[in-house]
């Protein structure tokens, strides 16, 4: 068999690979944070931090005096991974305990956003993402806080999803014995807001309340 | 002042930093995954895997036939990141606005575990933390399982936690706005255990009933 050399193939399980956009696109809509790796002085670095996609692309935003953020908007590579966790499948054995995930890993470079509206409009898909339908309602941003943050895009050209769901895969041998099998699916969700002390009186708005 | 070159230091909000073995962890104990960066070729790769802390050092397992595996069991160096998600921050400003995290970062290289029996405890630690108290229930695992998956372990030593947590840092004129603002808390739980189509009538163990 030929040596894999393709990043965006595993070297096992390519069973759990789909690149389908429409599957790439919903992890990266449902997760909250992406982790951003790149290499400094030959050397791993990583951080996690907000993003949001937006047609082809991902965007992230920070200080434009972080220090990671100096790094990548040079344009070197990155690789991006985003996970989310749906279940942890026990399985009969240790050896077939698993877990049900859906992942995406990007290999993209930094293209640094210039123009302010384009910024603008950045930090908008960001913050309907983290609070959808806030943006409308917040306090409008000023000039000098967009030219405080850099807005970075990342293509989505080089990405892939890579997944597992169902029930645990225990060895034939294994089936008849007294052994509970099956899944602990895992939920995350949003709770109820809490208001900080100077939000006295204010309603609570429908882009919060409603659920 | 004097250039910051502690990778364990980030550049900007030091004050987030907290590098206590308390509160390290704890975070570590907490989280499901972590997601390992690695360089190859010059090039940054990231892979999520699940993990468990044992006193001073983290441990991951997988396929003696894993592509990752085998690069990482070298010895190169690996950035190993942990995010858990508390809170998302909503300010009366986009600009303001922030989410509410305990992270961990942590620089190592990997050690090979070889002795048999070392592994096995490997295995009972992480099969025990996806689901605390199975190790004993489970069928027992046999020594070519053991064999055909490598142990890497990973100190503790260069690891630091950076954390958030809180309600929305507003300005100071801003605060008298009819804007709401606080968190909105993020929950992960377990919901409850789902059977697979082999376990019959047997019993949801004690382990997995109890919450």
């Amino acid at each position: 068999m030929a040596k894999n050399t393709d990043p965006l193939i595993p070297s096992r399980l390519a069973k759990r690979m789909d690149t389908s956009k429409e599957t790439v696109y919903s992890i990266l809509d449902e997760a909250l944070y992406c982790t951003i790796s790149y290499v400094a002085e030959g050397k791993p670095f990583a951080i996690p931090t907000a993003f949001v996609r937006y047609e082809d692309k991902i965007y992230i935003h920070g200080s434009v005096g972080s220090h990671f953020i100096r790094e990548i908007e040079k344009g070197i590579p990155v690789c991006i991974s985003v996970t989310l966790m749906d279940a942890v499948v026990v399985a009969r054995s240790a050896f077939h305990h698993s877990v049900n995930y859906r992942s995406v890993i990007l290999f993209a470079s930094a293209e640094k956003i210039e123009d302010t509206e384009m910024k603008r409009m950045a930090f908008e898909w960001l913050t309907d993402k983290m609070v959808p339908g806030s943006w409308g309602y917040l306090r409008e941003m000023k000039n000098n806080e967009v030219n405080k943050t850099t807005a970075l895009a990342f293509s989505l050209e080089q990405a892939a999803a890579k997944l597992r769901t169902g029930m645990p895969k225990d060895d034939e041998e294994d089936l008849e014995l007294p052994i509970w099998s099956g899944i602990i699916p895992l939920e995350t969700r949003r709770l109820a807001p809490v208001a900080d002390e100077h939000s006295g009186n204010i309603p609570l708005p429908a882009h919060l309340s409603g659920e």
